[in-house]
């Protein structure tokens, strides 16, 4: 593997879609995955297995199906986890299971009743036994992001020699910052034997609006694979989302991390994605939302118009979106008006775009935005006023 | 002002609002101005006065009204802007003129066809302009993310030279990471002259979903304001929104950065902006989003049930929202149905509650959430099968 590929593991299927009103059945599920595999991403978390009979299914179906991904099934450190997801993943042409349990001190004493040294063996068996079934096995550290470095560091190190393949260290609860997240994936670097040998994951949760940054600064601090989800969808305030990332890692080239997303195919995956889950995606959302690339106030306007740059970091062509829209409100300007008016056929003289102007911002400041149609009013309007013929 | 006060600078009334189908009229942006004071903001960017008639009268009406924030408006670096702005401000208690002019290379190349001298001599002039009208002046340096720190660095220390109180270092375009962020605001508390006599503030954008991240690097590196919406609305892909930074500063005791905002109110807030704007948030959005604190997956559900932190970091009830909602799905586990049978009467034994569980999750499969009425339903056929008597 190139030391600078960053890969893409999509849980939308999965992590996205363990969310109140997002369930999918089976044939929905299909098209997604056959999506995603075009997308270019590189695993698809399908399922969870043995949550249900439904699931199962729809992760035996997607394992027939996808060609190039790697398709890979969630357990928890139970045997019969283990075995359910193995038996969904038979057909998968790079079947991956992804097992593991909780580290933090929280998880093990109220959710496990437990103790350190109980943890660590279970995590052990779990990924020892699904290796049984499959050579890619993915060990999660669930609660990672509070869970104390030198223990993390310890299972680690422990699955690691029961054969674990990649590490994924969530933060589940979605509490750390950057520069705490950034610095535990170090700490494991630094610390853990044979860390060289699996690639390191970053799973985050987006509860404090830090899910996208904390796995940037993972990969800067050497992950190689984020799990993430289309339009950040997930339980909660979602996971990292796939098109933040991608387009993070695309746009600052001297990070030198790469993805394989053909990422002119991300708004029309964001919208399948919100059609099928009936989950919308607000307008200001970054990259995929209706506004991503809308320009109403007067001082940007006038820079888009003159050069695109000046407001926009990312060509709207690059992510699959048509073109930047320059909406007309009150707060929009002279040369946004004139843009627009000439657009549908009036090139106006200075004078004339004053009269314009004028008229506009009566129109503007009665309505939330001001379309064609009153623009070609506003003509009529100074036409009659002034005299000026407006072709 | 104490050193680790951070002050909240809300923009929603004027970046918040310049949105493609935002506009608000007069009255409904003085009852959001007046709930942001209550909500214990410092500054309310009430808008950009010379933009259009109707932005005049609502930075009039607001500064007339509010009582305890400080009261800005927008200018560019235009002397009749700023008398503008300051005619709208007059009756103000704490009236603050915000002017700026752009200082990247595109912006002084592209959109004003200057030079960096030019750009410098008009900044101070704006800010000499300004200090005629009030004390407060507050200078942007438009694109200061994408602007070479050194030039940055002589600017800041020139228009502090004109007397500006508070010194804005936007990433306008949204593309700096948090690293690359914090470190701007260091080099400037490092290398402007006078600068511990001013207040940097961050105006961060979300174009790759960063702004959140982006402003708390800039804090814990020495800014002491905050530029930021209810909902994170803006153009483009918004600002940095107001309940993130909040949290994040609460959440995060060590960072000894602290606001004024009582986040008990942070919810109802955000209810009032979304509808007065008719702006939707989706479920998803961190702190406010209808499912930031709904649990539907098994393992998810059990853990919180059995205590609260595993899961969330977050107590609902401290931004104002009721409680934590356990919905069930297809995803959820027996410790859900259960917690929620019992909620509506039903206490079940082990067997009982395998029986139930196997066929919520016949129910489950089919519809995307399982709803109380489908529980009694359940327990019905169960009663009917099993014989078992179930209250």
């Amino acid at each position: 593997m190139q030391n600078n590929k960053v890969q893409i593991f999509d849980t939308t299927l999965r992590d996205g879609e363990q969310v109140p009103g997002c369930k999918l059945d089976t044939q929905q599920k299909l098209i997604i995955a056959e999506r995603l595999d075009v997308l270019g991403v590189d695993i698809i978390e399908a399922g969870f297995p043995i949550s249900s009979p439904g699931d199962f299914t729809s992760v035996n179906e997607i394992a027939k199906l996808v060609k190039n991904a790697t398709v890979c099934g969630l357990t928890r450190a139970v045997k019969k986890d283990i075995e359910v997801a193995a038996e969904a993943l038979r057909d998968a042409v790079k079947p991956r299971i992804h097992t593991g349990i909780g580290t933090s001190e929280s998880h093990i004493k109220f959710k496990f009743n437990s103790t350190q040294e109980d943890v660590i063996e279970r995590a052990k068996q779990a990924v020892s036994y699904a290796k049984n079934f499959v050579d890619d096995v993915e060990f999660y550290a669930e609660d990672a992001g509070r869970t104390d470095n030198a223990f993390l560091a310890k299972v680690c190190e422990e699955v690691i020699k029961s054969g674990a393949t990649v590490l994924n260290i969530p933060d589940t609860t979605g509490y750390c910052l950057p520069e705490e997240y950034g610095a535990k994936i170090k700490y494991l670097k630094d610390h853990v034997k044979g860390i060289e040998d699996v690639i390191i994951s970053c799973h985050c949760h987006n509860d404090l609006g830090l899910a996208t940054a904390n796995s940037i600064a993972g990969a800067i601090n050497g992950a190689r694979q984020i799990e993430c989800t289309i339009n950040g969808i997930g339980e909660r305030a979602g996971n990292t989302a796939l098109e933040e990332v991608v387009m993070i890692l695309k746009q600052h080239p001297y990070l030198n991390l790469q993805t394989d997303i053909n990422t002119k195919l991300l708004y029309d995956t964001s919208l399948m994605v919100r059609e099928k889950m009936g989950m919308p995606v607000q307008p200001n959302k970054a990259i995929v939302g209706a506004n991503a690339f809308a320009h109403s106030s007067g001082i940007h306007q006038d820079g888009v118009i003159k050069n695109r740059e000046t407001y926009e970091i990312i060509d709207p062509a690059d992510v699959g979106v048509n073109q930047s829209a320059i909406v007309l409100t009150a707060r929009s300007g002279r040369a946004a008006l004139a843009y627009r008016a000439k657009k549908i056929g009036y090139e106006l003289t200075k004078i004339q775009l004053d009269a314009a102007y004028k008229a506009f911002l009566q129109f503007a400041d009665k309505q939330k935005e001001v379309i064609d149609e009153d623009i070609h009013k506003i003509m009529k309007q100074i036409n009659k006023i002034s005299k000026i013929a407006i072709a």
